[in-house]
């Protein structure tokens, strides 16, 4: 694949400085809409991590001294700039991860809202305190940082995943390093000059670029107290297990299968809506995306021929450019080739195509790396297309009689990040809501994606760990609890009151 | 008293209109450093009221269904406005309130503190929820606004105090009327200005401007659902009585004579410096200033004369210029000859004079309306400077024997703001902590008053109501609690679960 | 009226001694469903009043300082007597109230869970803490209680309201005196006896018997720090604007309309007996019965004359015997006789009688204070009947055409205790939720009192203060915080650290 | 070792049935007093562990469906239970553990108060809701039940262990299987029995006996959702990483060298009491036993001698007789054969011997387990018996200058259970808290293990896993948060609103 492109710079950020690394294999940097190569993503040795877990486990001891107010007062100058880069910023994820601008947009409105949530942290971090627990003892429970936090995300959303993670890190008393994905690390490098601007002390945040190695060396480095992950299920396994066998905390995202049942008396035009968005979003590119449809009874004749209806009529194409298509390129052709290809097998097991995205032809981009959205119908439990993560746009419909069945069939999936059911009846939601099994419910909302002030709540196969991102639970993985009992004899040197023998 | 200057304007904020009042009577804001006119306040109407309140009540609907996040993001944009004119505003402080610039400075640095707060509030807007309470049946509890909410401030924190108030009562979806202190509306003004400039919409923060009769009008009005106040202890009883009796909710923060404990272990140099910022700052005008410090047993050795001593190197000056004094005016004349009358009946009451400000002479400002830092010792609970709080800068020595003495005397206070300990022992400061009668304590702290992530708070005479300013009771006080109890029977038209005869 | 029974002595309980009071007036306590006086209550004077008192404030310093988990231990045995009792406590109950024995059941039930939920209250003492505020300095926030507490209770709940209080009060390191219904004594007196069967220590309970004299000289005395009240809406008003003017604070419940939405898709079954139940159960003598049905739109034709032909079938009668009728009498004849007259009132005003208990003969008991179950037809806001709490059992029909037209005459109302809907429709239900002006909430449910552990939460004129009864907020009640901010500067006689000049 | 007493039988509970297990290996039971056998464990097989899980599994939907104050009102019950069997519980603790009666009555009531504490837990299980989290939208998130958890207890608390578990765990929904210590079965036999009693329907807790075999059985069934676990580190750590890896939530505590600084300025009566309780109470088999002190400054000179007199009079002896000794025997000859080996070890290595316990008689039972009270002076932290957890009454003695290197010394532990700190400054005691790693800290408090109401709180090699047992984390590790975004768009059938076209 040609480049006729000037490559865009990819330094590392280590105590404070930003670092050019030559001499390393690389990883190349797509535009997906073109399929140029954009940048060179340098596959950093663990000699590079160290460097940078020195950095922040130097910058560790003032950053934890540092009271919380003032440390979250930087992540307000940061929101700011960030508001003030944000169209940039848009363009910038657009670039190397190819989603529309419309997605990148809320891509990096997610991440902001991430920070606004860390600016309040300050009211988050206040533990227990209890007089008198027996008499004359007191304890009290405070959080305390751990230390060295590490971050590795994925490509898929490149500004909003790394601030998931390093906002609440940060203002919690911790100090971090960042391995951005590979495919994607132009965004995250951006928004870390954003935050350095606003000024966070030198070694506090660190960046360090790479693969397998890179991730290896800093999940078994002493000196990592925890690590925050998102990926692939299989990925996320691994890191939790590495990490934590090596003494980290450890929360670890993983993928999913997500379901969403639309009910007979579901609203059929903001249904659909809410399943073609969930479904084809981002290109499907997305451990939130809703990829099969569970089509409940009467709804085959109502909901679902507007489905397909709209499916076939989703426009994909190149989003680096006006007017923005409806859905973009996937993010490299090996990925390209393989949600073909499970969509082939999907077929030849027996489902039915209602729209096809497989052939699709970009004129205007003929080496983008694009697929079109596709719909599978009289999908089945054992079909390849539904025991594997397609992670493209590719929605798999399923029939069933009633909503019992439904539920039965969504809670024996391994995964557990989303379930969603359009429906008007409360009885219908409040059933499907106490009994899923899954850690994100959307009623009538295809993509039931927790705000910040809530956990990122996977169950299951989607999440290992005991406490989620965002919310309460994300201050919690940041932070421990250091249980205080306290009791007091005499009064030393100055003892006017024992003297009097009172009390 | 002449006014050479010009008069600074002094409008209403209405509905998102500054409407300037004439044909009513005013008050003079002063420069109390110089004595000047530098602006009148016009004293308004219950119509002026009206009018506030019903854009207040008209802006309500719309302010309520804005999502919290979308609130409190203008206050982020705020946040940012008040670092950008944090020099301005500490200069306009200092002149209206003659406070000296660093004093100032803390002023707004307090106030800003608090919208740093109000902008982590969606987290603390968070109601409960449990499900299955019964079999089948689930409750909640959220969190909704108010309504028309106001605020009647003081002059003593021109920027504070304001943003104690607004800020927690509109991210929590109310709107709000403010009327500001009649002496010093000019900083409150300029405030509200960059919070129009952050986005708010129009009608959402109103201010109005008067005395007896505005306040009259607020806490009467049938649209008025709570008041916050704060200012002397009889008028916030008042204000707490004629609010509550009109069905609003009130919180009406009070005056105080707060105790500082100096035992014989106390660290010198820390404890006197702490004493004489208690007593001295802002000259003695605010309801945590420490009025009264209780020498306990050979703290009269080791910590009163050099106590006594910088008490005496206190000086006193113009604050609008550079040099910058130690100590600025009080806020009038009448104030002035009030806090020497009262520090002449300590003196005739047997009180021995260890300071004495009462005569001071600054001859770069003749007119302003200065007294010196002024330390009376030997002081008894029954003298009139004991009684009543004096609001300048007069610290009362009392002698005690031994800490159980020293409490007890602290505790025969009507009064219930705050109290310090200055000690090395443990034991001491647990059992002060333990006992004392005040809702604020300091631990060799002068001016225990509370960040905003914890309430502002005040007991017995010193505060009326039950929910206070600042921190989680902050926001509760301006949100009221909905317990839903849901149950659902049947499915409605698409009951396709209950024809299976499932569960 | 005379009685033929052996009166139940009605003592005093002050210090841990049960005093029989003599020489001052009496008020007879009937047995409802015969009208036979069955105990006479002693209207005591300021004098027990301040025996009561002060037995209180000298158990507090002992009580407070016991701690947490100690005070709940006792609950847990009171727990268990009352089971033990559970029977005997109903029979009591319907005995002295009139309420059916399966009322009574659930009156003795849910005082014991608040007994329940005052054994965990240890977990919801705790304050905050948060250390390193600024730079080395601390601070946290504990809670304390408040010292003598105050409960005066109505007549309609025996068990249940003089448990919504003291349990709460008490393991939150309170003494307390409480003031039973002059009509319904002798449930308390038995509980206070089981209470003390539990092993509290003397004084931290005390009972005193009487009427408007002792909540007089309670509401007044100024040793007592806080008043809870339950009774009508006039009365609440007024204890809370004397409590709080004596400084004390003050949870203050009313008395309330509560309407009952019925949609067109409701479950005629399931809403009829929801809607009868709130309407005529304990004879309609509760602040949370449902008094007011909405009938919306084709509602009055699906649900209406079910709950017409219902309601006629309910058999008033005596409530002490086998077998129990569906209601039992109301608590006076002149209870009995207003109620009649304002459903006079309300025929007179236009209201068409669906169902008639003004004239019911019960001949097995024939001097019992009977009504019958009332339904009223087309009534209007305008009407008697809707202006004023008729407390008793007696059903108002509205009639609307939509949602959003019966939602704005419910707001319309004054009270804001509780308020219903029935349906099948999620959307329906959320928007109820979100838009009616009442503190409680129901979704196809009639009742919708919530748990212990949720607020009682009455809104508008149903309750004046701040904090409610029950739950979260009802430990906030009968709790202070107290602030402490510290700071440590050397380390006193043992100070090998700083000889290292570390730190 | 021969057997003259009647074995006391040790069943299984599955189901709700007392299972005798015949044809199984057995360990033996001893009365560490004497020597004797007791009882024989059996070692059951993973058929028995099937059994018990699917008991566990089988019962799950009924008991998660039964409100949570329904379950938690069973244990009100086994309180009760638990409070009458208080001394026969004692005293069966001391049999088959051989800790003194009053070590056995605090193992008892450190369980009931576990008990005390689920009592609590509805209020603890509420989630958190917030309404229009964007325009229309609502979100809330509950807490679920996890479905069958594990239990598996060390030999060191027969009662509290177990109690820290499985109430907590079935008050949230969830049911258990528990596996006791082999060497101390028979008081969690009669614990279950006595919850049985109070009602917990069957399959609810079940317990199996075993070894190995049963722990790898229980970590691996796909139908085990959660594992705890209290034990040795090595084995903690190794039960996280199996129970991870098979998809398990897992809280694992592990084992301890707890470090108690003595300061000058300690109160020294006070203080040895505190470190020789910490040290050789349970005969320093816990966890949270102090087993080094460090001596600071001249606390050699003012406390060491002191510690070294009463540490040689201490009397170790039989418990299961009176009069009762100060010091019981260790659980095993095998154990108490690696103390001494241990101390052998130390002294080889240069400690200095001031109290030796190695070769103590005890005349009335020559067979019991042994080791009498021992304090090695001049430990250094290379010496085995500071690199091992010795688990017997065994006190070393560090000796450092200053609080700073104490500080440090303590830190460079991998252990962090407890550290203490006696001393009358606030200010080493605040910097103490501040700084020390380890999760529960105690000031003038030998053994600082948590109340219930806060978390038992391991750091480093003393926990593995996120959340700690007791607390609000107990029962955030015992539940799973749900979060549903919810929107409705239509009413449905009843559409009566939309009709009006209103909003």
């Amino acid at each position: 694949m040609k480049s006729t492109t000037v490559l865009t710079p990819c330094p590392n950020y280590i105590g404070g400085d930003w670092l050019t690394v030559s001499d390393v294999a690389t990883t190349p940097v797509h535009n997906p809409s073109t399929g140029d190569i954009i940048a060179e993503t340098p596959m950093c040795t663990p000699q590079h991590v160290e460097a940078a877990v020195n950095a922040a486990h130097a910058a560790y001891p003032g950053w934890w001294e540092t009271p919380p107010t003032e440390r979250a007062r930087i992540f307000f100058k940061f929101k700011m700039l960030l508001e003030e880069n944000f169209e940039a910023l848009a363009q910038m994820v657009t670039r190397e991860h190819g989603k529309t601008l419309v997605e990148s947009r809320g891509d990096v409105r997610r991440g902001i809202e991430m920070v606004e949530f860390a600016c309040g942290i300050p009211s988050l971090l206040m533990g227990d305190i209890l007089e008198n627990v027996a008499r004359g003892i007191d304890c009290d429970a405070m959080r305390q940082p751990l230390g060295v936090c590490v971050g590795i995300t994925p490509f898929n959303f490149p500004a909003m995943v790394p601030l998931w993670m390093y906002p609440v890190a940060l203002v919690c008393g911790n100090t971090f390093v960042l391995k951005p994905s590979e495919k994607v690390p132009l965004t995250a490098i951006r928004i870390a000059e954003l935050l350095e601007q606003s000024g966070l002390p030198k070694g506090v945040l660190n960046i360090v670029h790479g693969g397998r190695d890179c991730v290896d060396a800093l999940l078994k480095h002493p000196k990592v107290k925890a690590i925050s992950f998102v990926g692939s299920t299989p990925v996320a396994k691994q890191i939790f297990e590495i990490g934590t066998k090596h003494g980290k905390r450890v929360q670890s995202n993983g993928g999913a299968k997500n379901y969403i049942l639309l009910m007979p008396d579901a609203d059929v035009e903001n249904s659909v809506r809410g399943v073609t968005e969930a479904a084809f979003g981002c290109a499907g590119e997305r451990c939130m995306a809703g990829s099969t449809a569970i089509v409940v009874g009467d709804a085959a004749k109502t909901v679902l021929p507007t489905l397909a209806e709209v499916t076939r009529k989703i426009q994909v194409g190149p989003t680096d450019r006006s007017p923005q298509p409806h859905m973009g390129p996937v993010i490299t052709k090996q990925h390209r080739d393989r949600v073909c290809e499970l969509v082939d097998a999907g077929i030849k097991e027996g489902a039915k195509v209602l729209a096809d995205g497989r052939n699709v032809k970009v004129d205007s981009a003929p080496n983008g790396f694009f697929v079109g959205a596709t719909l599978l119908d009289e999908v089945q439990s054992s079909m390849t297309v539904m025991r594997e993560e397609i992670f493209g746009p590719v929605l798999s419909v399923m029939r069933m009689d009633d909503l019992n069945q439904a539920i039965e069939v969504a809670n024996r999936s391994a995964f557990g990040n989303g379930a969603s059911i359009f429906t008007r009846s409360g009885k219908a939601a409040r059933e499907f809501k106490h009994r899923v099994k899954a850690g994100m419910v959307g009623i009538n909302i295809g993509v039931p994606a927790s705000m910040p002030w809530f956990p990122f709540n996977g169950w299951d196969d989607s999440f290992f760990g005991d406490l989620h991102m965002q919310g309460k639970e994300g201050v919690q993985f940041f932070t421990q609890l250091k249980v205080t009992t306290s009791r007091w004899f005499s009064y030393g040197e100055g003892d006017i009151w024992h003297r009097e023998g009172n009390r």
